[in-house]
């Protein structure tokens, strides 16, 4: 391969450590793959942490000890706040009031680029909580919880609504949904999760806070802890949930059907 | 922010880059960031794209005209051929056959970087049809469409298996089940899909490959196009399926219950 600039090995490692956000690479991994040094990938290190601050594209960070090494994880900048400003603002548009007084949120919330800023946004609220998975119940809130178990580089748990027979022994809980009263079910396979792993929920709306309740009832099955709980959206309405501790990254205000008006708002621990 | 070392300019590039596949960004772009002139960013350009041939990450190509720039494109490489000989390997194990012949894929499917890695590989199949989105319908194949759409730059459509009433005015359609011969019903918002747009199919499974065809009647319903059919798993049986084309990354050969066997293999065109 001849020799290796300093460029390239830059660019190379780049390039890994961000596709992996999370996972840690040993110095010997790069050692080899560019035959040299491992005072010399360290300097690399250095430079590109550097980088990334000046550029304000996330922490590089290294781990010391036996697994130890190097990896890239997301970071919140103020041009963040400014992303979530205008997500809430292109939100906030009468076009997108349902009958029923239901906001209209697919598009924004099944585009790649934006759940996985989102995803990354929630992961930096958890990543000190360091959680074996991040758990979500089908269907809206996969898109988020996949992208927050990317930046974290952990899987997701995906409960179900209805047993499914093609994915082996279950349990299943029933759960009071928080604003329609009725009673609902979740079922979660047994080899999923074992106990004394630590989940994250995540999911892409709270009103109630009654999914979010029922997941954590869920772990609790498990004997699994919980190590937090996050959304994209939450209500202001109403005000007392069923989930105490919870971060979202926006606030539905309000949703007038009959005024054509509708108000979604940055989170406030977002919010300069 | 002083001189900005080339080091610098392309530790920058290369996460800027590689955070949006697909995503053109223009020259003027990096101009302004690094404030240097179009023909150094030239020269960048020409190194990022000689380190990523080099270490097999992927292709920076440049795109001429109007609305050019550089973007970055996931690739095929012999390594990828690999991986997905190891995740086969850890699909085609006894511990994995459940009751009914079914396959326990969940754990597998769920894994951020695995599926990441695996709606690259779809997305390089299907870049040159150019799909205006990347359908599926819910709940299994949402990751992979979602991993699949961001190596597209592409947003995601989902259908429903029923209606919701949070989401607006639908079309719906009845299709029948290949496999188990039931009438399903899957539907769609209305404003999610304009006349004459194209859409790719992904879905992680198939079958009798049912669900690619009602996706296919759904589109038709919105006289929109398709660009084509991708699945991570296809099931040898049975060899004619409700879709004449599309590409999988692995066939399911075999499970066998009573036996205790079951057999994964990447798809022909995968393999060398």
């Amino acid at each position: 391969m001849g020799k290796i600039r300093r460029n390239e090995r830059i660019g190379a490692m780049v390039k890994i450590l961000c596709s992996h956000p999370n996972k840690i690479f040993t110095l010997n991994n790069f050692c080899e793959m560019f035959q040299t040094a491992k005072s010399t990938i360290s300097d690399d290190v250095v430079i590109i942490r550097e980088i990334f601050n000046k550029f304000e594209l996330g922490d590089i960070e290294t781990v010391v000890g036996a697994a130890g090494g190097v990896r890239f994880l997301p970071k919140l900048f103020e041009k963040d706040f400014e992303f979530i400003q205008d997500i809430c603002d292109k939100l906030s548009v009468p076009d997108r009031i349902l009958p029923g007084g239901f906001l209209y949120t697919s598009d924004i919330l099944f585009m790649p680029d934006v759940i996985q800023k989102f995803g990354e946004m929630l992961a930096t609220q958890f990543q000190h909580t360091n959680p074996d998975f991040v758990i979500t119940v089908e269907t809206k809130g996969i898109p988020i919880a996949l992208m927050t178990a990317r930046a974290l580089n952990r899987p997701v748990v995906l409960a179900r609504r209805e047993n499914k027979v093609t994915e082996g022994s279950t349990v299943s809980i029933n759960y009071v949904s928080a604003s329609s009263k009725r009673i609902q079910t979740m079922s979660l396979v047994k080899r999923a999760v074992q106990k004394g792993q630590k989940g994250l929920i995540v999911d892409d709306f709270m009103k109630g806070g009654g999914t979010a309740r029922g997941l954590m009832e869920l772990l609790h099955e498990f004997e699994a802890e919980i190590a937090g709980v996050g959304v994209i959206i939450s209500t202001a309405d109403p005000e007392e949930k069923l989930v105490k501790d919870y971060k979202s990254l926006m606030v539905l205000k309000q949703v007038d059907e009959v005024q054509r008006k509708a108000i979604v708002e940055p989170s406030s621990w977002i919010r300069k």
